[in-house]
């Protein structure tokens, strides 16, 4: 690397400067405060663990995302965590092993080998909450609820629309179907791409019961407002009942989110299949008109804790802190101005200074010989009474 | 690895769980609002940059601490950060370009290859405050007195002693000496070890002038209280002017701060070499009374813009947050008790318990058919007036 490139920084990486940072460190704290004030309890995982802790039951795709380094100290394989969804649910499942139902929440930065797409992230800072413990539609109306609140609390002006899904329709279908795993698989690829040509051609390939065939090449076309799940429910009528079980939890609880959040657009996909994998229930993500990735996105997943000792009902949502404030229509306050003190050590001043900085002044002293880079920002300055040897302060100068 | 031993951490990596989370949470908020009332602005760098922008001018212990990667995006090797300070001054000599002093602040995740002792984490949450662009001592006084002002509000009861270390005083001697490179390297090696016996060996076997291996002989000896510096002066009397203007200047130093922190325990070593091939001028570490190791640290590093394109004068500190509050004495205060809140979507309860965390309050919904982990912590209860439909709250039920 040449020398005057010693700046430059990896694709999908960059530095966060002021006032920006700040912007960023008071949507952390009401974001965190707010988890808080719905009891939700914060954890600190660490950055890297053992390889398996971090993949275990989560799927390829995280693999391929999260870096790998070898451990100097023990020889084992480590990754620098990609997600810290696993982290928590290792915490709840290993870690804390409470009895009955438990919130926990966290912030902290992941890193991604390849950024998601094309304008993403390499180091988002993940925020996000976790529910363990409870199966019902509760639980899953609270963490959706959370998520909204969190778009809310970002400052995010913009309609907000609100996608679900339910993994349990294709997993049933699927059972009722009779595929093999490959063929599973090749549907389930080609279904996630949406790809309606491939899903047909791949179907008449199939040799399988026509209504059957009907379902499996509906289904990616099961998208839109509610009338989707009218539509579902005559054709998966036949279905295993769990289909059916699954629509009716869909409209359940797009019934009492809609109620609470009237202003959200709620939008409808029941091919949306998004960590397949691991999710077990309902998927939901939001989105933010004029921003094209989902803002904030989860699901249930109820397996997750299971190769950690204890599987537990879970079911959370996570979102990008750094796309939050990039999204926030407003500006979070934080302390304006400041008080310009001038240069030395005398112990009347330092002590007024004290005074001051305690009083929640930002005050900023001179140094001897040079100009200050943020002078602009002081608004007000500190002046000593020479008669008298006392400080006087906050004489306004730049007004 | 087994299944069973998936929940094992890595050696010197470890979760932080609730309630010592929030408590680190409320230290960080402090120690970045104590920063910002300093006027120093804080900034966010990424958690791994190019291995060549992290390691410049650093030297080889940070190389062998910094875990690297390859990034599949450019096939170029990348590091994760081990110490902020670099990115930090990066930051200021190529992303801010301010003209004049510049103030900035900063707290994230680290990752090392090997603890920096025995008991040391692999993953600290560095915290730290950098001044740019002012070469006297003003600016080395007040970033002192920031980092001992952290430590007291961290709730640092033990007593604090300050190790005040100038490396221009073993620059100077070794320019006098005319050692070769080699030479150099050897002494400083056994001298960072205080190796008494195998100095008095390596300088045995010098060729050199018998008055300048008596200063080398009695560098190492140089640590103590103010006394050093008088003994330091006699020793040095004749020996380049540089040495004696960096024993005044480690005497003014320590005479302004002993005014302003009298309940510091001042202690000088001169033959304290940490960091030496960058730092350039003084070097300081703080301990406290319990804590075998420094519990935060700095120094001046005039030099490490230059490879980043412009060398600016620099002196900070830096310290690990999660060792700070280890070391607290006090509990900060969160907030504390919870409203239990029956379950329900009921539009009216929903309201209401909307509005009671709008206020402040902590309130946990009760999920149906399970018990909460957390029932202990609520200590009031939201009811509900049957006959009116209304909510009425807070009615203390576990006192």
């Amino acid at each position: 690397m040449a020398l005057a490139d010693r700046w430059l920084l990896p694709d999908g990486v960059k530095d966060i400067l002021p006032p920006r940072a700040r912007q960023i460190e008071a949507l952390r704290r009401r974001l965190l405060d707010l988890y808080d004030s719905w009891g939700y309890e914060l954890v600190m995982p660490p950055l890297m663990e053992h390889l398996e802790s971090l993949l275990t039951g989560v799927g390829r795709d995280l693999d391929l995302d999260t870096f790998k380094v070898t451990d100097q100290v023990s020889g084992h394989l480590l990754g620098i965590r990609a997600d810290i969804t696993p982290q928590v649910a290792r915490i709840d499942a290993h870690r804390m092993r409470s009895q009955g139902a438990s919130r926990l929440c966290y912030c902290g930065s992941v890193l991604h080998t390849r950024p998601a797409n094309m304008l993403a992230s390499r180091n988002p800072l993940q925020v996000g909450a976790e529910l363990y413990g409870h199966a019902g539609i509760d639980s899953d109306v609270e963490v959706i609820a959370l998520m909204l609140e969190t778009l809310l609390a970002s400052g995010i002006e913009a309609p907000i629309s609100l996608d679900l899904g339910h993994v349990g329709i294709f997993r049933n279908l699927m059972a009722d179907a009779g595929l093999s795993d490959a063929q599973e698989a090749e549907y389930l690829e080609k279904l996630q791409l949406k790809a309606l040509p491939e899903i047909e051609v791949f179907l008449n390939e199939l040799e399988a019961d026509a209504r059957l065939l009907d379902r499996l090449a509906e289904l990616p076309r099961l998208h839109g407002g509610v009338d989707v799940l009218a539509r579902a429910r005559v054709l998966f009528a036949d279905a295993s009942p769990a289909v059916t079980e699954a629509i009716d939890y869909l409209e359940q609880l797009a019934d009492r989110v809609g109620r609470r959040y009237p202003q959200v657009r709620l939008y409808f996909d029941l091919g949306e299949l998004r960590g397949y994998n691991y999710h077990t229930g309902i998927v939901f993500a939001a989105y933010a008109a004029g921003f094209g990735q989902a803002i904030a996105k989860g699901g249930r997943y109820d397996e997750i804790g299971r190769d950690f000792g204890r599987a537990r009902p879970a079911t959370g949502f996570s979102s990008d802190l750094k796309s939050l404030s990039d999204l926030s229509a407003s500006v979070l306050e934080v302390r304006g101005g400041a008080i310009l003190a001038p240069a030395g050590q005398d112990p009347l001043l330092i002590e007024r200074i004290g005074e001051l900085r305690a009083q929640g002044e930002r005050v900023i002293q001179q140094l001897p010989d040079v100009t200050l880079a943020n002078l602009s920002s002081c608004d007000r300055q500190l002046l000593r009474q020479e008669m008298t040897g006392s400080s006087r302060p906050c004489k306004r100068i730049f007004d």
